[in-house]
C-alpha cells in the first residue's frame, strides 16, 4: 500500500482543523495547512505576503479568465498554480493530511486521496468561536457567514467545482456528533478506503 | 437509550438502499420504504394507485402555494401531510431506517434522527442499475439523471431544504467506497452518534 491523501475542507468554525490535526496525528501522518503557502512561496519565488493578499481577490473565474486572456495569468493565478504544484509534490512523496488549498480538487484524478468536507450548524459554530477563537463581537454570526464566503469565492473561483456539494466529497460530516466522534468515523473512513485502493478502488461488493 | 431514526436520502443506482436494509438487519431495527405510502393510504383513506400518481407531480413549491392558496391543499399536499404523520408515529414507535418520503426533512427537529445522503459517480451508479436493476438502454446516464432530477423536484417542491445538500445531513456519503464499507462507516456513525445523543447531543469534546 503507497501513499494516500486526506483532504479536508471545513466551515469556519466546525472544527474540521482539529479532526484534521488529531488525524494525521493518530495516523502518524503529516499535516498540511498554511504551511502550504510557505512552501509555494520558496517553490515558485513569490514573497509569502503577496500570496496571502491575492488569495483574497475574487473573481469570476479561473478558468473564464484563462479563456478571455489566453496564456496571460495574474499573479493570483500563478500563484494558486504554484501552490497546486507543492500540493503534487507532496501527495507523491508520503502519505498525509491537506486542509483546504482547494487540494480536493487538485488531486481529484488521484485514487489514493480521499476527500473530506466538515460543516455544523451555524450556532455551534459561532460557540466554536468564541470559546476556541476568543472571538467575540456582535456581528459574529454575519462574520462566520463571510470567511465562509470567502472560502467558497476562493474555491469556486478556481475550481470547476461547488465548494461544500456533497457529490464532490467522500464523506461530508456535520462535527455536531462531536469532535472526537469525528475523528473516530473519518479514521474507520481511512482503513475502508485504504482497503478499497489496495482491492481495486470503486468496485463494489 | 429510546428510539432512533437514520434517514436515508439516495442517488438513484447509488445503492442507497441496499446500504440501508442492511444497516437496519444488522442493527435488528425495522426499515420502511415505500411501505410507508401503503401506511400512509391506510392512514388518511386516500387509495395507493393515487397516491403514486400525484407523487409524480412537480410544483413550484408547497410552501408557496400554501401561502397563495390559505388553506386549500391540493391533493399531493394532502398526501404528503398523511405521510408526514405515518413518519412522525413509526419514529415514535420504535427505531427504523426510512428511506426517502422527506423524511430527514420531516423528523429534522428530533435529536434522535440521524440524516445521511447516499451518493456515487455517475459512471459507477449506470453500472449499478445495469447490472442490479437490469436497465439496459441506450441513454441510460440520461435516464439515471432524469430519476435524480425527479427526486430532487418532489424534495425541494415539500421541504425548504435543497436534496443532496451536504449542510442538511450528519453524513453523505460516496458509495464508490463499496456497500459493505459503506454500512460499517454508517454503523460506526449510528454508535456514536447514540452515545452523543445519550449524553448531550451537539456537544463538542
Amino acid at each position: 500500500m503507497g501513499n494516500y491523501i486526506i483532504t479536508i475542507a471545513r466551515e469556519y468554525g466546525s472544527g474540521g482543523r482539529v479532526i484534521g490535526q488529531q488525524v494525521a496525528e493518530e495516523l502518524g501522518i503529516a499535516f498540511y495547512d498554511k504551511k502550504l503557502i510557505t512552501l509555494a512561496a520558496k517553490e515558485s519565488g513569490f514573497a509569502e505576503d503577496i500570496i496571502e493578499r491575492v488569495e483574497q481577490k475574487k473573481e469570476l473565474s479561473f478558468f473564464y479568465n484563462l479563456y478571455l486572456t489566453g496564456q496571460e495569468m495574474s499573479l493570483s493565478e500563478q500563484v494558486f498554480l504554484a501552490e497546486c504544484n507543492v500540493i503534487r509534490k507532496i501527495a507523491e512523496e508520503h502519505s498525509c493530511v491537506i486542509l483546504g488549498r482547494c487540494a480536493d480538487y487538485v488531486l481529484q484524478e488521484q485514487k489514493n486521496c480521499l476527500r473530506v468536507f466538515i460543516h455544523a450548524p451555524l450556532a455551534l459554530r459561532a460557540k466554536w468561536v468564541r470559546e476556541q477563537y476568543k472571538v467575540n463581537r456582535p456581528d459574529l454570526e454575519d462574520y462566520i457567514r463571510k470567511q465562509d464566503k470567502n472560502r467558497a469565492a476562493y474555491y469556486n473561483y478556481f475550481t470547476h467545482n461547488k465548494w461544500g456539494e456533497s457529490r464532490n466529497y467522500h464523506l461530508c460530516l456535520d462535527s455536531s456528533i462531536g469532535i472526537a466522534a469525528c475523528v473516530r468515523i473519518l479514521k474507520d473512513l481511512v482503513e475502508e478506503f485504504i482497503g478499497g485502493v489496495a482491492s481495486g478502488n470503486g468496485e463494489r461488493d
